[in-house]
C-alpha cells in the first residue's frame, strides 16, 4: 500500500524530522488535534495521533496509527471495516514499563515497605521476613504483548503464572492459559490477579460482583482499561476481604474526580494512568517502522483486528 | 572426611529429622546455644549453628557450618588454620532474596511511590512518567554469589551493571569488574551503588569520606555488613547531596539504638537486617548437602577461605 499525505495530530514536526530518513517521500502536515479542519482530513490518506480529532472522518483515509497501545477511543467511531481502513497501534516498551509498574507494587507488598516505614518512624528494630516472588501465584488477564511481558518478568523470579484470554490459546511464559468463562477456579487460588485487558464489548465490566466473589484474598492490579472493572463491586470486594489490596492505574472515568471515595482507602493505591506512558520518540520510531512495513507489504504485528478491538 | 558426632546449636531436631535420609549414620545433639557445655564440644567433631556458643573451642572440631552467609562472627575466633578446621557457610536463596529487596527499593524510587502516595492523599490526578531500570547504571561491590545474583536480576531488565571486587576478576552478568582501588571512576557515573560485601579487614569502613566524595548523586544500598560503612561519612554524603538516597539493611551496631539520628531522615530507609533472612528449612538442606559432599570428597562451593574471610 502506498501512503502519500500524512496528517499528524500534534506539533511533532521536529521530533519526526529527527528520525526521518532521507528517502521518505511522504508529505506531512503537523497540526494540533483541535485545529484540524475537514480540508486537512480530505487531503490526508493517513492520520497519526493519540486520539481522533473533532469531526473525525474515516472515509478518505487508508490508514490510522494510534500513539497509544489501547485503541478504544478510535474504535468508538464507526466505519473501519466498511471503508477498509487499516488501524495500527503503538507497541514499544509498554510491556516492560507495565511489568516494572506491577512489580514495584508487588515488591512493596512482599517486602513489607509500609510496615518497615512505620517501624522506622517509631525507631523500632522489628524484624519480619519478606515474602518471595517465587512463592506467589499470578493470574494475568490478557495474554497479548503486554500480558506476556508481565508473565515473562514474573517467570524470571520463579513465580507460577497463569493466563486468561478470550481464546484460551496457550502462550509462552504462562503455565497455562484458560478462557475467560472458566477463569473462576484460577482466580480462587491466585495471590495476585492482574488485568492487562483492552476495553472491548467483551471486557467491559468483566471484573464484576460475580468474578470478584471468587477472589480468596488476592490482590488486584489494573493496568488495562478502567471500564473493564465495576468499581462498586471492587469496593465491596475490598470491604468483604475477598480482595486484599488493589492497585489501579486506570479508572472508569479519568481523571478520577476529587469527590471520589476511592482516593481515601488504605487498601487501594491510585496512580494517574502512568504505567505505560508513551515515550514520543519510541512512538515515532514505531510509526516509521509501521510505515516502512506498509509500503513494503510486510506483516504488521501492531495491526488492530477491528471486530476483536485489539 | 568422615563426620561422626554433630553438635547443632539450637533445638532443631524435628526440622533436621524431617530432612534426614535413612542412610545418615551420624550422631546428633541438638542443644540451645547458651546451654552447650565443654563436654558437648569435646564430643563433637562438627558444629552447626548461627553463631559460636560461649566458650567455643575449635581444637576438637573438624568442621563448622554456619547457618548464615556472612561468617565474620566465627572468624573473630582464632585457630582455624592452625587446627585445620573446615568452615562452610549457608548458600541458599540469599541471592534471590537480596535481589528482590534491592529491586523493591529501586522500583519504589523509579516509580515515584512517595510522590503518587502524596498525590493520592491530596486527591490529585498528577501525572509523572516513571523511570525505567534499563536506563540505570549500577555499581555492585562484591561479585560473589550474592553480588552476581543481584547483577543477574538487573541485567534481565536491561540495566548497565558494573562490579567491584578485591581481585577485579571478570564475572558473568557484569559489563566489567574492576579492583576496589580503581572503583572511583565507576562510582562517579553510577545511579546506584550497592554493597554486598562481607566484613573483612579489607572491607571495614571501605565506604568512607574518600569513596563517598566520588558519588555524583547516586543512591546507596547496603545489604552486606554494616561495619563496611563509616556512618558519619554517609550522613555527610547525604547532607552534601553526594549521596541522593540510602537504604541500609545492615548497620555498624545492630539493633540500631533508639537514640540514633539515622532513624529520622527522609532520605534514608532503615530495615532491621531482613534482606537475607535464613530460611531454616533451606539452611538445613544446605547443611545436608554440604555433609554429603564432605563425606564423598566432592568440591565445596560454600567453603570459607579463612584468610580472605569469605
Amino acid at each position: 500500500m502506498q501512503i502519500k499525505n500524512i496528517l499528524v495530530a500534534g506539533e511533532y514536526k521536529e521530533l519526526f524530522q529527527n528520525q526521518l530518513l532521507t528517502e521518505d517521500s511522504q508529505n506531512f502536515r503537523f497540526i494540533p488535534v483541535d485545529e484540524i479542519t475537514i480540508e486537512d482530513l480530505t487531503w490526508a490518506c493517513a492520520y497519526v495521533g493519540f486520539k481522533p480529532c473533532p469531526d473525525f472522518n474515516l472515509t478518505n483515509l487508508k490508514w490510522v496509527h494510534s500513539f497509544n497501545a489501547g485503541v478504544n477511543n478510535y474504535l468508538e467511531l464507526e466505519g473501519w471495516e466498511e471503508n477498509d481502513v487499516l488501524l495500527t497501534r503503538t507497541i514499544c516498551s509498554f510491556g516492560e514499563r507495565i511489568s516494572e509498574y506491577c512489580l514495584s507494587y508487588i515488591l512493596k507488598d512482599l517486602q513489607f515497605h509500609t510496615y518497615f516505614e512505620a517501624k522506622q518512624k517509631e525507631k523500632k528494630w522489628a524484624q519480619k521476613t519478606p515474602k518471595m516472588v517465587k512463592d506467589q501465584t499470578f493470574v494475568i488477564f490478557g495474554t497479548g504483548e503486554i500480558g506476556q511481558a508481565v508473565a515473562k518478568t514474573f517467570n524470571q523470579f520463579g513465580a507460577t503464572v497463569y493466563g486468561v484470554s478470550q481464546s484460551g490459546k496457550q502462550k509462552s511464559y504462562f503455565k497455562s492459559v484458560v478462557k475467560t468463562d472458566v477463569a473462576n477456579s484460577l482466580v480462587e487460588c491466585a495471590d495476585w490477579v492482574i488485568s492487562t485487558l483492552p476495553l472491548t464489548t467483551e471486557t467491559e465490566q468483566l471484573f464484576n460482583h460475580e468474578l470478584f466473589s471468587h477472589f480468596n484474598g488476592a490482590a488486584f492490579i489494573n493496568v488495562g482499561r478502567g471500564a473493564t472493572v465495576d468499581e462498586t463491586a471492587l469496593i465491596e470486594g475490598l470491604n468483604s476481604g475477598k480482595i486484599r489490596y488493589a492497585v489501579l492505574d486506570v479508572l472508569s472515568t479519568e481523571p478520577l474526580a476529587e469527590t471520589s471515595s476511592l482516593w481515601r482507602r488504605n487498601d487501594l493505591v491510585i496512580t494517574p494512568h502512568i504505567s505505560a506512558v508513551t515515550d514520543l520518540n519510541e512512538a515515532i520510531s514505531c510509526f516509521h517502522d509501521t510505515l516502512r512495513k506498509i509500503e513494503t507489504n510486510e506483516p504488521l504485528l501492531n495491526k488492530v483486528t477491528i471486530h476483536k478491538g485489539y
